[in-house]
């Protein structure tokens, strides 16, 4: 069983892919009232009415959790990824309650036309995630369908995606309403924050008892140091402001 | 919440209802495997692979312990019923695991020609139920494809079906396997049998333990009398056999 | 077991009461971001931070809906009725998964200050619910919080709650957001619309073939009259327009 | 938590093995109708009357795959395994919906001649797997009952089970059906070919991409070539026709 | 479906049922410790280790109340009862999870020698139940094993069976403890209590609102009267003290 | 997805493990009623009237098994943990059925006081557990209510408790019941015997089969040699006994 894909090399993201994850689906319903332009499709329907069709591509953290409110509020839902291994591990999760299917063009051409809600939620860290889902495919959905991108900050895998704002989180292009917010769990910073600290503490708990020697006690706490004896040393922030680097390559 | 709707003027065939809808689920993943000239469909899937759609028609006690088997071998599962509050019942019972479809042509006509296996289950107590599927909508099913019809014996509600036996159960047309044995509980009968036993039991002990007065002490009893003093005094019998009936109704 | 306790006598209601209570849960979601005002908090929270605590006031069809999205979203559930019988039957849904708590000042003096979420779903056929929660228990609730009354058109049972709409659907009062608007349902019309012909349907069907003679037929049919012969015949709506009244009262 | 136990030496089979532990039950329930010269037992029986009881052999894969159908299908289920670790995560899976027993020869048994249906899932990658059920034992089943053995093309693990066909699937011995056909997954190609596929697909996009070099880019796959330069390179095929092997072992 | 069936002559009790019940599995645990007298069975086993086995005589509030704690718990749990629709019901409650039997005898002298728990849940209103299991019967069970005979005080469904006290709940015989306190929910008073002034408040309400008129408006109430202008006016009591009974029978 | 932490160190101890943590709430919800000394409090409640809330003080396997017996029994459950990945994992499996707190001394503080039972189960591999409830916390805590502490004969983590025995289990402090008997699995020998024997026999075996070269074949074996040849060769029973050491560390 391929386990809970955490962001394995961001631990400290992780609380945010699980609250961003379940924001989307909460954010897909809202925009799905008619008030807001959408469709005017309650996600569980009625008995004798069916539910809204909510479409994940990427089953990681985020898509995880957008499925589970997805599923909690009653909806069809379908989860596409690429990895058969991961797929196994969902169907652990939700018995046949999602149907899970293998991530193809073919396959993301029949389920996206369908869907009333697509949540983008594709990560491919450190890079641009692949377009899954081209204009023409936006152009197929139903009017007033909702897209949300999770991942909209790092290009998204929607062609007709960009990032929006709190303030104007949404637009519409070929009918079909589009959020892109990249900070989501700024709309919950009771929640987010407290998750934060919980996964942050016990590193300023080292620092806060060893000093600068919990650096050489734990490898993982040493790789996140950004600037030592006022030079850079942190590889990726180097790279973009080289003037500042450290002589030596020294944490890496 | 309109409770499950059992055979309230027949209580004996309640258990066979509940064997029939079991086993049409069980027959039908049997039909669609691909020695038997089905399309060679796991109901299941596997993760990554779509599972199979099954449609049932109907929701009384057949379509609803055949929506259990379904859901229990993890098809994807859409039932429709005429009945809102059997519906809204229905919901109760399998949360959103299960489409819960208003019953109309245009909705029939949607969910059919996509489903692997169609399940009639329309019950009128002593009619003839509708013709819900016709023989253009059954064409439009995708080859190799199977339907079961419970209520095969009393008519059926599909255009295409006929009655087949346990020897010969099925027969292909517009190249879908039809499946209409009438008395399939036949297939299991060390359950049948004591399911039956059970709830002809109290009925036999009132007649051991006060004989004729028995008809006296419960109606329900009394309303199965067919024969009496070598008359038959049971109305429907009496319709079919006028020269045979009693002078007077004394039993109705 | 109580039965699930539909609008007996408006039965074409109770789609409207399964919207509406479900979409009291998502309003509430919506509310407590903070972009919206609320506290911003995340219904289920994430692991190792609570979970937003949702109190539901009656457990009629509204209450029971929005307990299961409340439920399904994650978050703590504590529901207080004032029948003893709904309680035991909304524990064969929910478990022990809702907090199912009998409806008096002193409980609900416990469970409102420590909400972040209020859902007001007390409806009395015919009535003015009673004012369950007062001004002085709305004060006590953290800021931020939200308060969404489903019963709002009858009077509510929120000392503070007054009707909103759908354009400027909330206000605030004592620091909490008070969300009021009568016609819930109008934000999803495609759903609600063919919620209400799947039920209304039966009717117009009856109508349609037998014309006149379809009010003799069936008497809860009849009971809907308002108009007949150019006089008004129902009642209710007599007691309002007493001059326009049928001299005879004919259907009742 | 010991995980899903995959076939980790052999990937691309694991979906084969989750779709032969699926059929196992299937078929399982088939030949235990009277028709097909079973007991006439209804796995999941009928309220008031046992359900059937099906005893799985091994707790990998197959046999997990195979319990979630009998559950799904309301049968008593029983699975044995030698693996404590195994055990534990089986019931993070089922909870107490299986009885999950430690394999020793004195509960095989107690559990053997009690069964309805026994599905053999006992794989030792490599290795014919140990024979668990003695023909005394399977003498001791009640007449009708069913073996299944999917392990049946590697010695499988009952001692009274031959290989089958799919066109003569079953034959009797002790009074006992016994189902060995090889090569379950025929039963349903549409989907065991996307599953396979689904699994093979990355390796074929490396070879595409990258052509020979793919080999030395993936340990994995370059561990699966057969045949270079027109010679064996495989050890095991090697093994098998030293005269066609390559002098020197290139890939292993 | 048969509908839970309350004590609808005695809806006051249904509350002390409840508790009753699911105490009778809590102590059927705490006996079953060794240091109690009992087995030393856990009730859940460990993964690997059978789980015990319960067994629940009657379906009715009790009955099912302890098969809900003793499914909870983990156990193997078998209910009988005599009415199939009840056990109809109990399977839309529990699905497969506990074995639903038709109650005879044959059935019960399989089920309880085997049972390492069980409880008599049998209660005919205003009768003593009849004596399901035999001292014979106890003496095949398994020394160190439990009864919980929850009816005792009327009279009880084990031959074996005397009522016993809070301070000496237990006796040995046949090798089996028994526990037979009557008035069990007095072990969780301040649960017990609660739940009485539950139900009883409403009529509370009523006297404290209407005086006696109370007892003109509401049937069920007029029936509890005991006194009236000092003399007794219920029939059941004026049975007992014939000599203090009102001339005219005023409230029936 | 952090996996069921299962004593990795001691691995015969899990089956321990298991069985102490279901037993914990055993004994909670015996020593809560009142005849013991408790509050008499139902652990579930009824329908009406608020569940027990049990705070369970870690999220290892003792803590993993006492949250599934409590929300089993019905009870409101809370669990606190120092790890947000184990969290993560309990909510898989748990839902939000359990509310997973992130461990802290103001979260403890808020949890402790409103809690009816108390489980200690914090496990520190060798080490003392830090004390994490003061004797003041414990004296906020309502009369009646109950502690229980697994990892007492390890100093537990209650400041206040102390190990007890089977035969005297339970003492009062502060208006609280204490339990403390460090070798709970005596409770259920015959449960706790077989699970041993599972997790061991696969050394015997080793040991039978190839006598002392079995150590060299299996590390973990080889570590659990405790003296050889006469002399004590596990380093950290020859800590205890240095007199008695081999003069090489031959076994670590």
């Amino acid at each position: 069983m391929k386990p809970w894909r955490s962001n394995q090399h961001r631990p400290l993201l992780t609380p945010m892919s699980i609250i961003a994850g379940r924001l989307s689906v909460q954010f897909g319903a809202h925009y799905l009232e008619r008030q807001q332009g959408g469709r005017g499709v309650l996600l569980g329907g009625v008995p004798g009415v069916r539910p809204a069709h909510v479409a994940i591509l990427g089953g990681g953290v985020v898509g995880t959790e957008a499925a589970k409110m997805a599923v909690g509020l009653g909806a069809r839902v379908q989860l596409v990824d690429i990895n058969v291994e991961q797929l196994g591990y969902l169907e652990t999760l939700f018995g046949s309650r999602v149907e899970l299917l293998y991530s193809s063009q073919p396959e993301i051409q029949r389920v996206v036309p369908d869907a009333d809600l697509v949540v983008g939620a594709v990560l491919v860290p450190g890079r641009r995630p692949p377009t899954l889902v081209s204009r023409a495919l936006v152009a197929q959905m139903r009017a007033g369908s909702v897209i949300v991108d999770v991942a909209v900050d790092q290009g998204g895998c929607i062609e007709t995606m960009q990032p929006t704002s709190h303030s104007h989180p949404t637009y519409e292009t070929e009918g079909v309403l589009h959020y892109g917010v990249p900070n989501m769990p700024g709309a919950v910073p009771w929640t987010a924050t407290q998750a934060l600290n919980n996964s942050t503490l016990p590193y300023v708990q080292q620092l806060a008892q060893h000093g600068l020697k919990a650096l050489a006690m734990d490898e993982s706490l040493a790789a996140g140091l950004n600037v030592r004896d006022g030079q850079l040393v942190h590889p990726a922030v180097q790279q973009v402001f080289p003037e500042l680097a450290a002589p030596t390559k020294s944490a890496g």
